[in-house]
């Protein structure tokens, strides 16, 4: 059996259940590296996957006899079959942040276990810490997405509009290797970067808009998550404080993280600093990220929870002047023993594109 | 109040429930016009609607005092607050396919009704039956789409990407006053367009090649869906058997939509008649279409239901056959007393772009 699934095995022992039903595939995806529509069942001794024939071929060619999966095309499972699943089992785990009422109801009748009993996340809370095989495709994810930047450097010109960029983006990550896109790309600019989660419109770029751009890739079904926050011709003044401040505290949230640093504390120095300077932290400081680009921890204000080697968030201040413009600067970074490493490595200090000669 | 939350009270007085919980923001803005992250509670007498911070603004914007809805930021409800909404409430609605079995739980625990009661996608059906604005709106988001699609006709060219043309398509929508699209846009040419669900690559289109194009646009909401299947520079002979065989079919069933028609029967037509022809109808015939690009009822040789006026649905029968080609053409197709009509109006003959000079 693969280590995920040994591991999860040795877990729901320990909580006292006899299986579990793993319904949210994201969590499939990280026992198994099935990507798919269906379910997968952790019995007392065997797991079994399934599934429609859709995808019997893809999830067939994608397990190994490692994984010990014995996968099942949906309309060959009877009633029987799935009473026999779990006989004898007191307590079956069940995703009950991820399954509706209504199919809690269908796998209560279904599968009749004793008990389906909550799992509070436990997949989700081991998925935080990566092993190095998923901070390999994490570090290949943020190497397409520096060299994007990079592209776009070159790329951005005033009149573009919006959506441009962000198809271009798509374009460069869909070329380079990338399974395609980790979200919809955000590509703010002038006033429209105030908002902290506009889109990309079809607003065109003036000379001396603020171009806020948030984007990442997915490779091998890992996400990278960065901001730049970069100007077209020139950097207007009044601009240029705000961006300082950001920066210095996007490299001092840099410094305090590592494995045993607090997060509530980490987040609070930004935010006490904003405020010093007149403004706040409105969203979180970051996330964790991984096969979601939203993941396990959050890292904000009101999380009390110290950071782990391994865990892999994101470093993300920002401040937004209603109606005038924002500031964000986000790197993906991975957490060590000692401090924290960035995985995103394009250059902070503030890049104008489309420079004005004079 | 306004009609559609009327309507809510009478349903669910004769279930005998005296509140429900509204938590699918589809269903928030079918009843109400709301487009935010919240929770619309229907009470004994009032309506509350409570959301965050984020969308006050647009909220109270949104409603008129016919609606009487009351407002509430989350971080003003307390406890008793919530404890009031369903005092002496025996039977409160709520949706079972909507919420996870975690927030059902906290739902029990903070709004002490007696009992939550299951209501079996009461909104979802009535969503089914538009009104004469919802129709309004459908035409406009359809009208959009056919625009666009004469706009295609001029724009594809061989070598040209699935990508770009997806991108044209959404530039188009957003120029043109539309919200956006509808659903990811399907740009399948060559043997990619053998796979019913492919989405834009990519490949660039080859002398000969099919394209499927299937894609809608939102406006005001209410989404369109259609799909053409065209050619590059010219149409090969062997496809031309499978396009005519496609397009009477889909002919046939436009003059078999009508109200108290049965969905199972018409769509057993189309796969019978494939399956004369040594093909068959792999996925439904068509599905319901409004606020959701998916809606009820779903046209499948499964579904015994009959067609009801006022019904908007899509009408989209397809071939595939594999490694080779597909086709398949759809319209958005409203049910009327006697018949149907195409809320999509595009040319459905093969047409032939960036043709070949002879």
């Amino acid at each position: 059996m693969n280590n995920k699934i040994k591991w999860l095995r040795e877990k729901i022992r320990g909580l006292n259940m006899q299986g579990m039903i793993i319904s949210n595939p994201i969590n499939v995806k990280y026992l198994t590296g099935i990507e798919a529509e269906g379910v997968l069942l952790i019995t007392r001794k065997e797991n079994h996957y399934i599934t429609d024939a859709r995808y019997l071929e893809e999830v067939q060619s994608t397990l190994t006899i490692d994984d010990e999966v014995i996968v099942h095309n949906i309309v060959d499972v009877n009633k029987y079959d799935n009473e026999n699943f779990f006989s004898f089992c007191e307590n079956v785990g069940f995703e009950e942040n991820y399954i509706s009422y209504a199919q809690y109801k269908d796998y209560m009748q279904k599968y009749k276990a004793n008990n389906l009993e909550e799992t509070e996340n436990i997949i989700e809370k081991q998925r935080m810490i990566k092993d190095e095989h998923e901070i390999e495709l994490l570090k290949k994810a943020c190497e397409i997405t520096d060299n994007c930047f990079s592209h776009l450097l070159q790329y951005i010109k005033v009149g573009m509009t919006e959506k441009q960029i962000a198809y271009e983006i798509e374009r460069y990550f869909l070329k380079n290797g990338a399974d395609g896109l980790a979200f919809d790309t955000i590509v703010a600019t002038g006033k429209n970067s105030s908002k902290p989660h506009s889109k990309a419109t079809e607003k065109k770029i003036e000379l001396g808009d603020t171009i806020l751009i948030d984007f990442g890739g997915k490779y091998k079904g890992y996400c990278s998550d960065m901001t730049r926050t970069i100007y077209a011709g020139f950097l207007p003044e009044k601009v240029k404080k705000v961006y300082n401040l950001v920066l210095k505290n996007q490299l001092q949230t840099e410094k305090e993280l590592k494995e045993g640093a607090n997060i509530r504390i980490i987040a609070k120095n930004v935010d006490n600093d904003f405020k010093l300077n007149g403004h706040s932290l409105i969203h979180a400081l970051g996330h964790g990220i991984g096969l979601d680009i939203h993941e396990l921890p959050i890292v904000s204000t009101k999380i009390d929870q110290n950071l782990k080697e391994n865990m892999v968030i994101t470093n993300e201040p920002g401040i937004y002047i209603p109606e005038e413009f924002g500031v964000r600067i986000e790197d993906t970074v991975l957490i060590t023993k000692s401090g924290c490493i960035n995985l995103t490595k394009s250059d902070k200090n503030y890049i104008v594109v489309d420079k004005v000669k004079q």
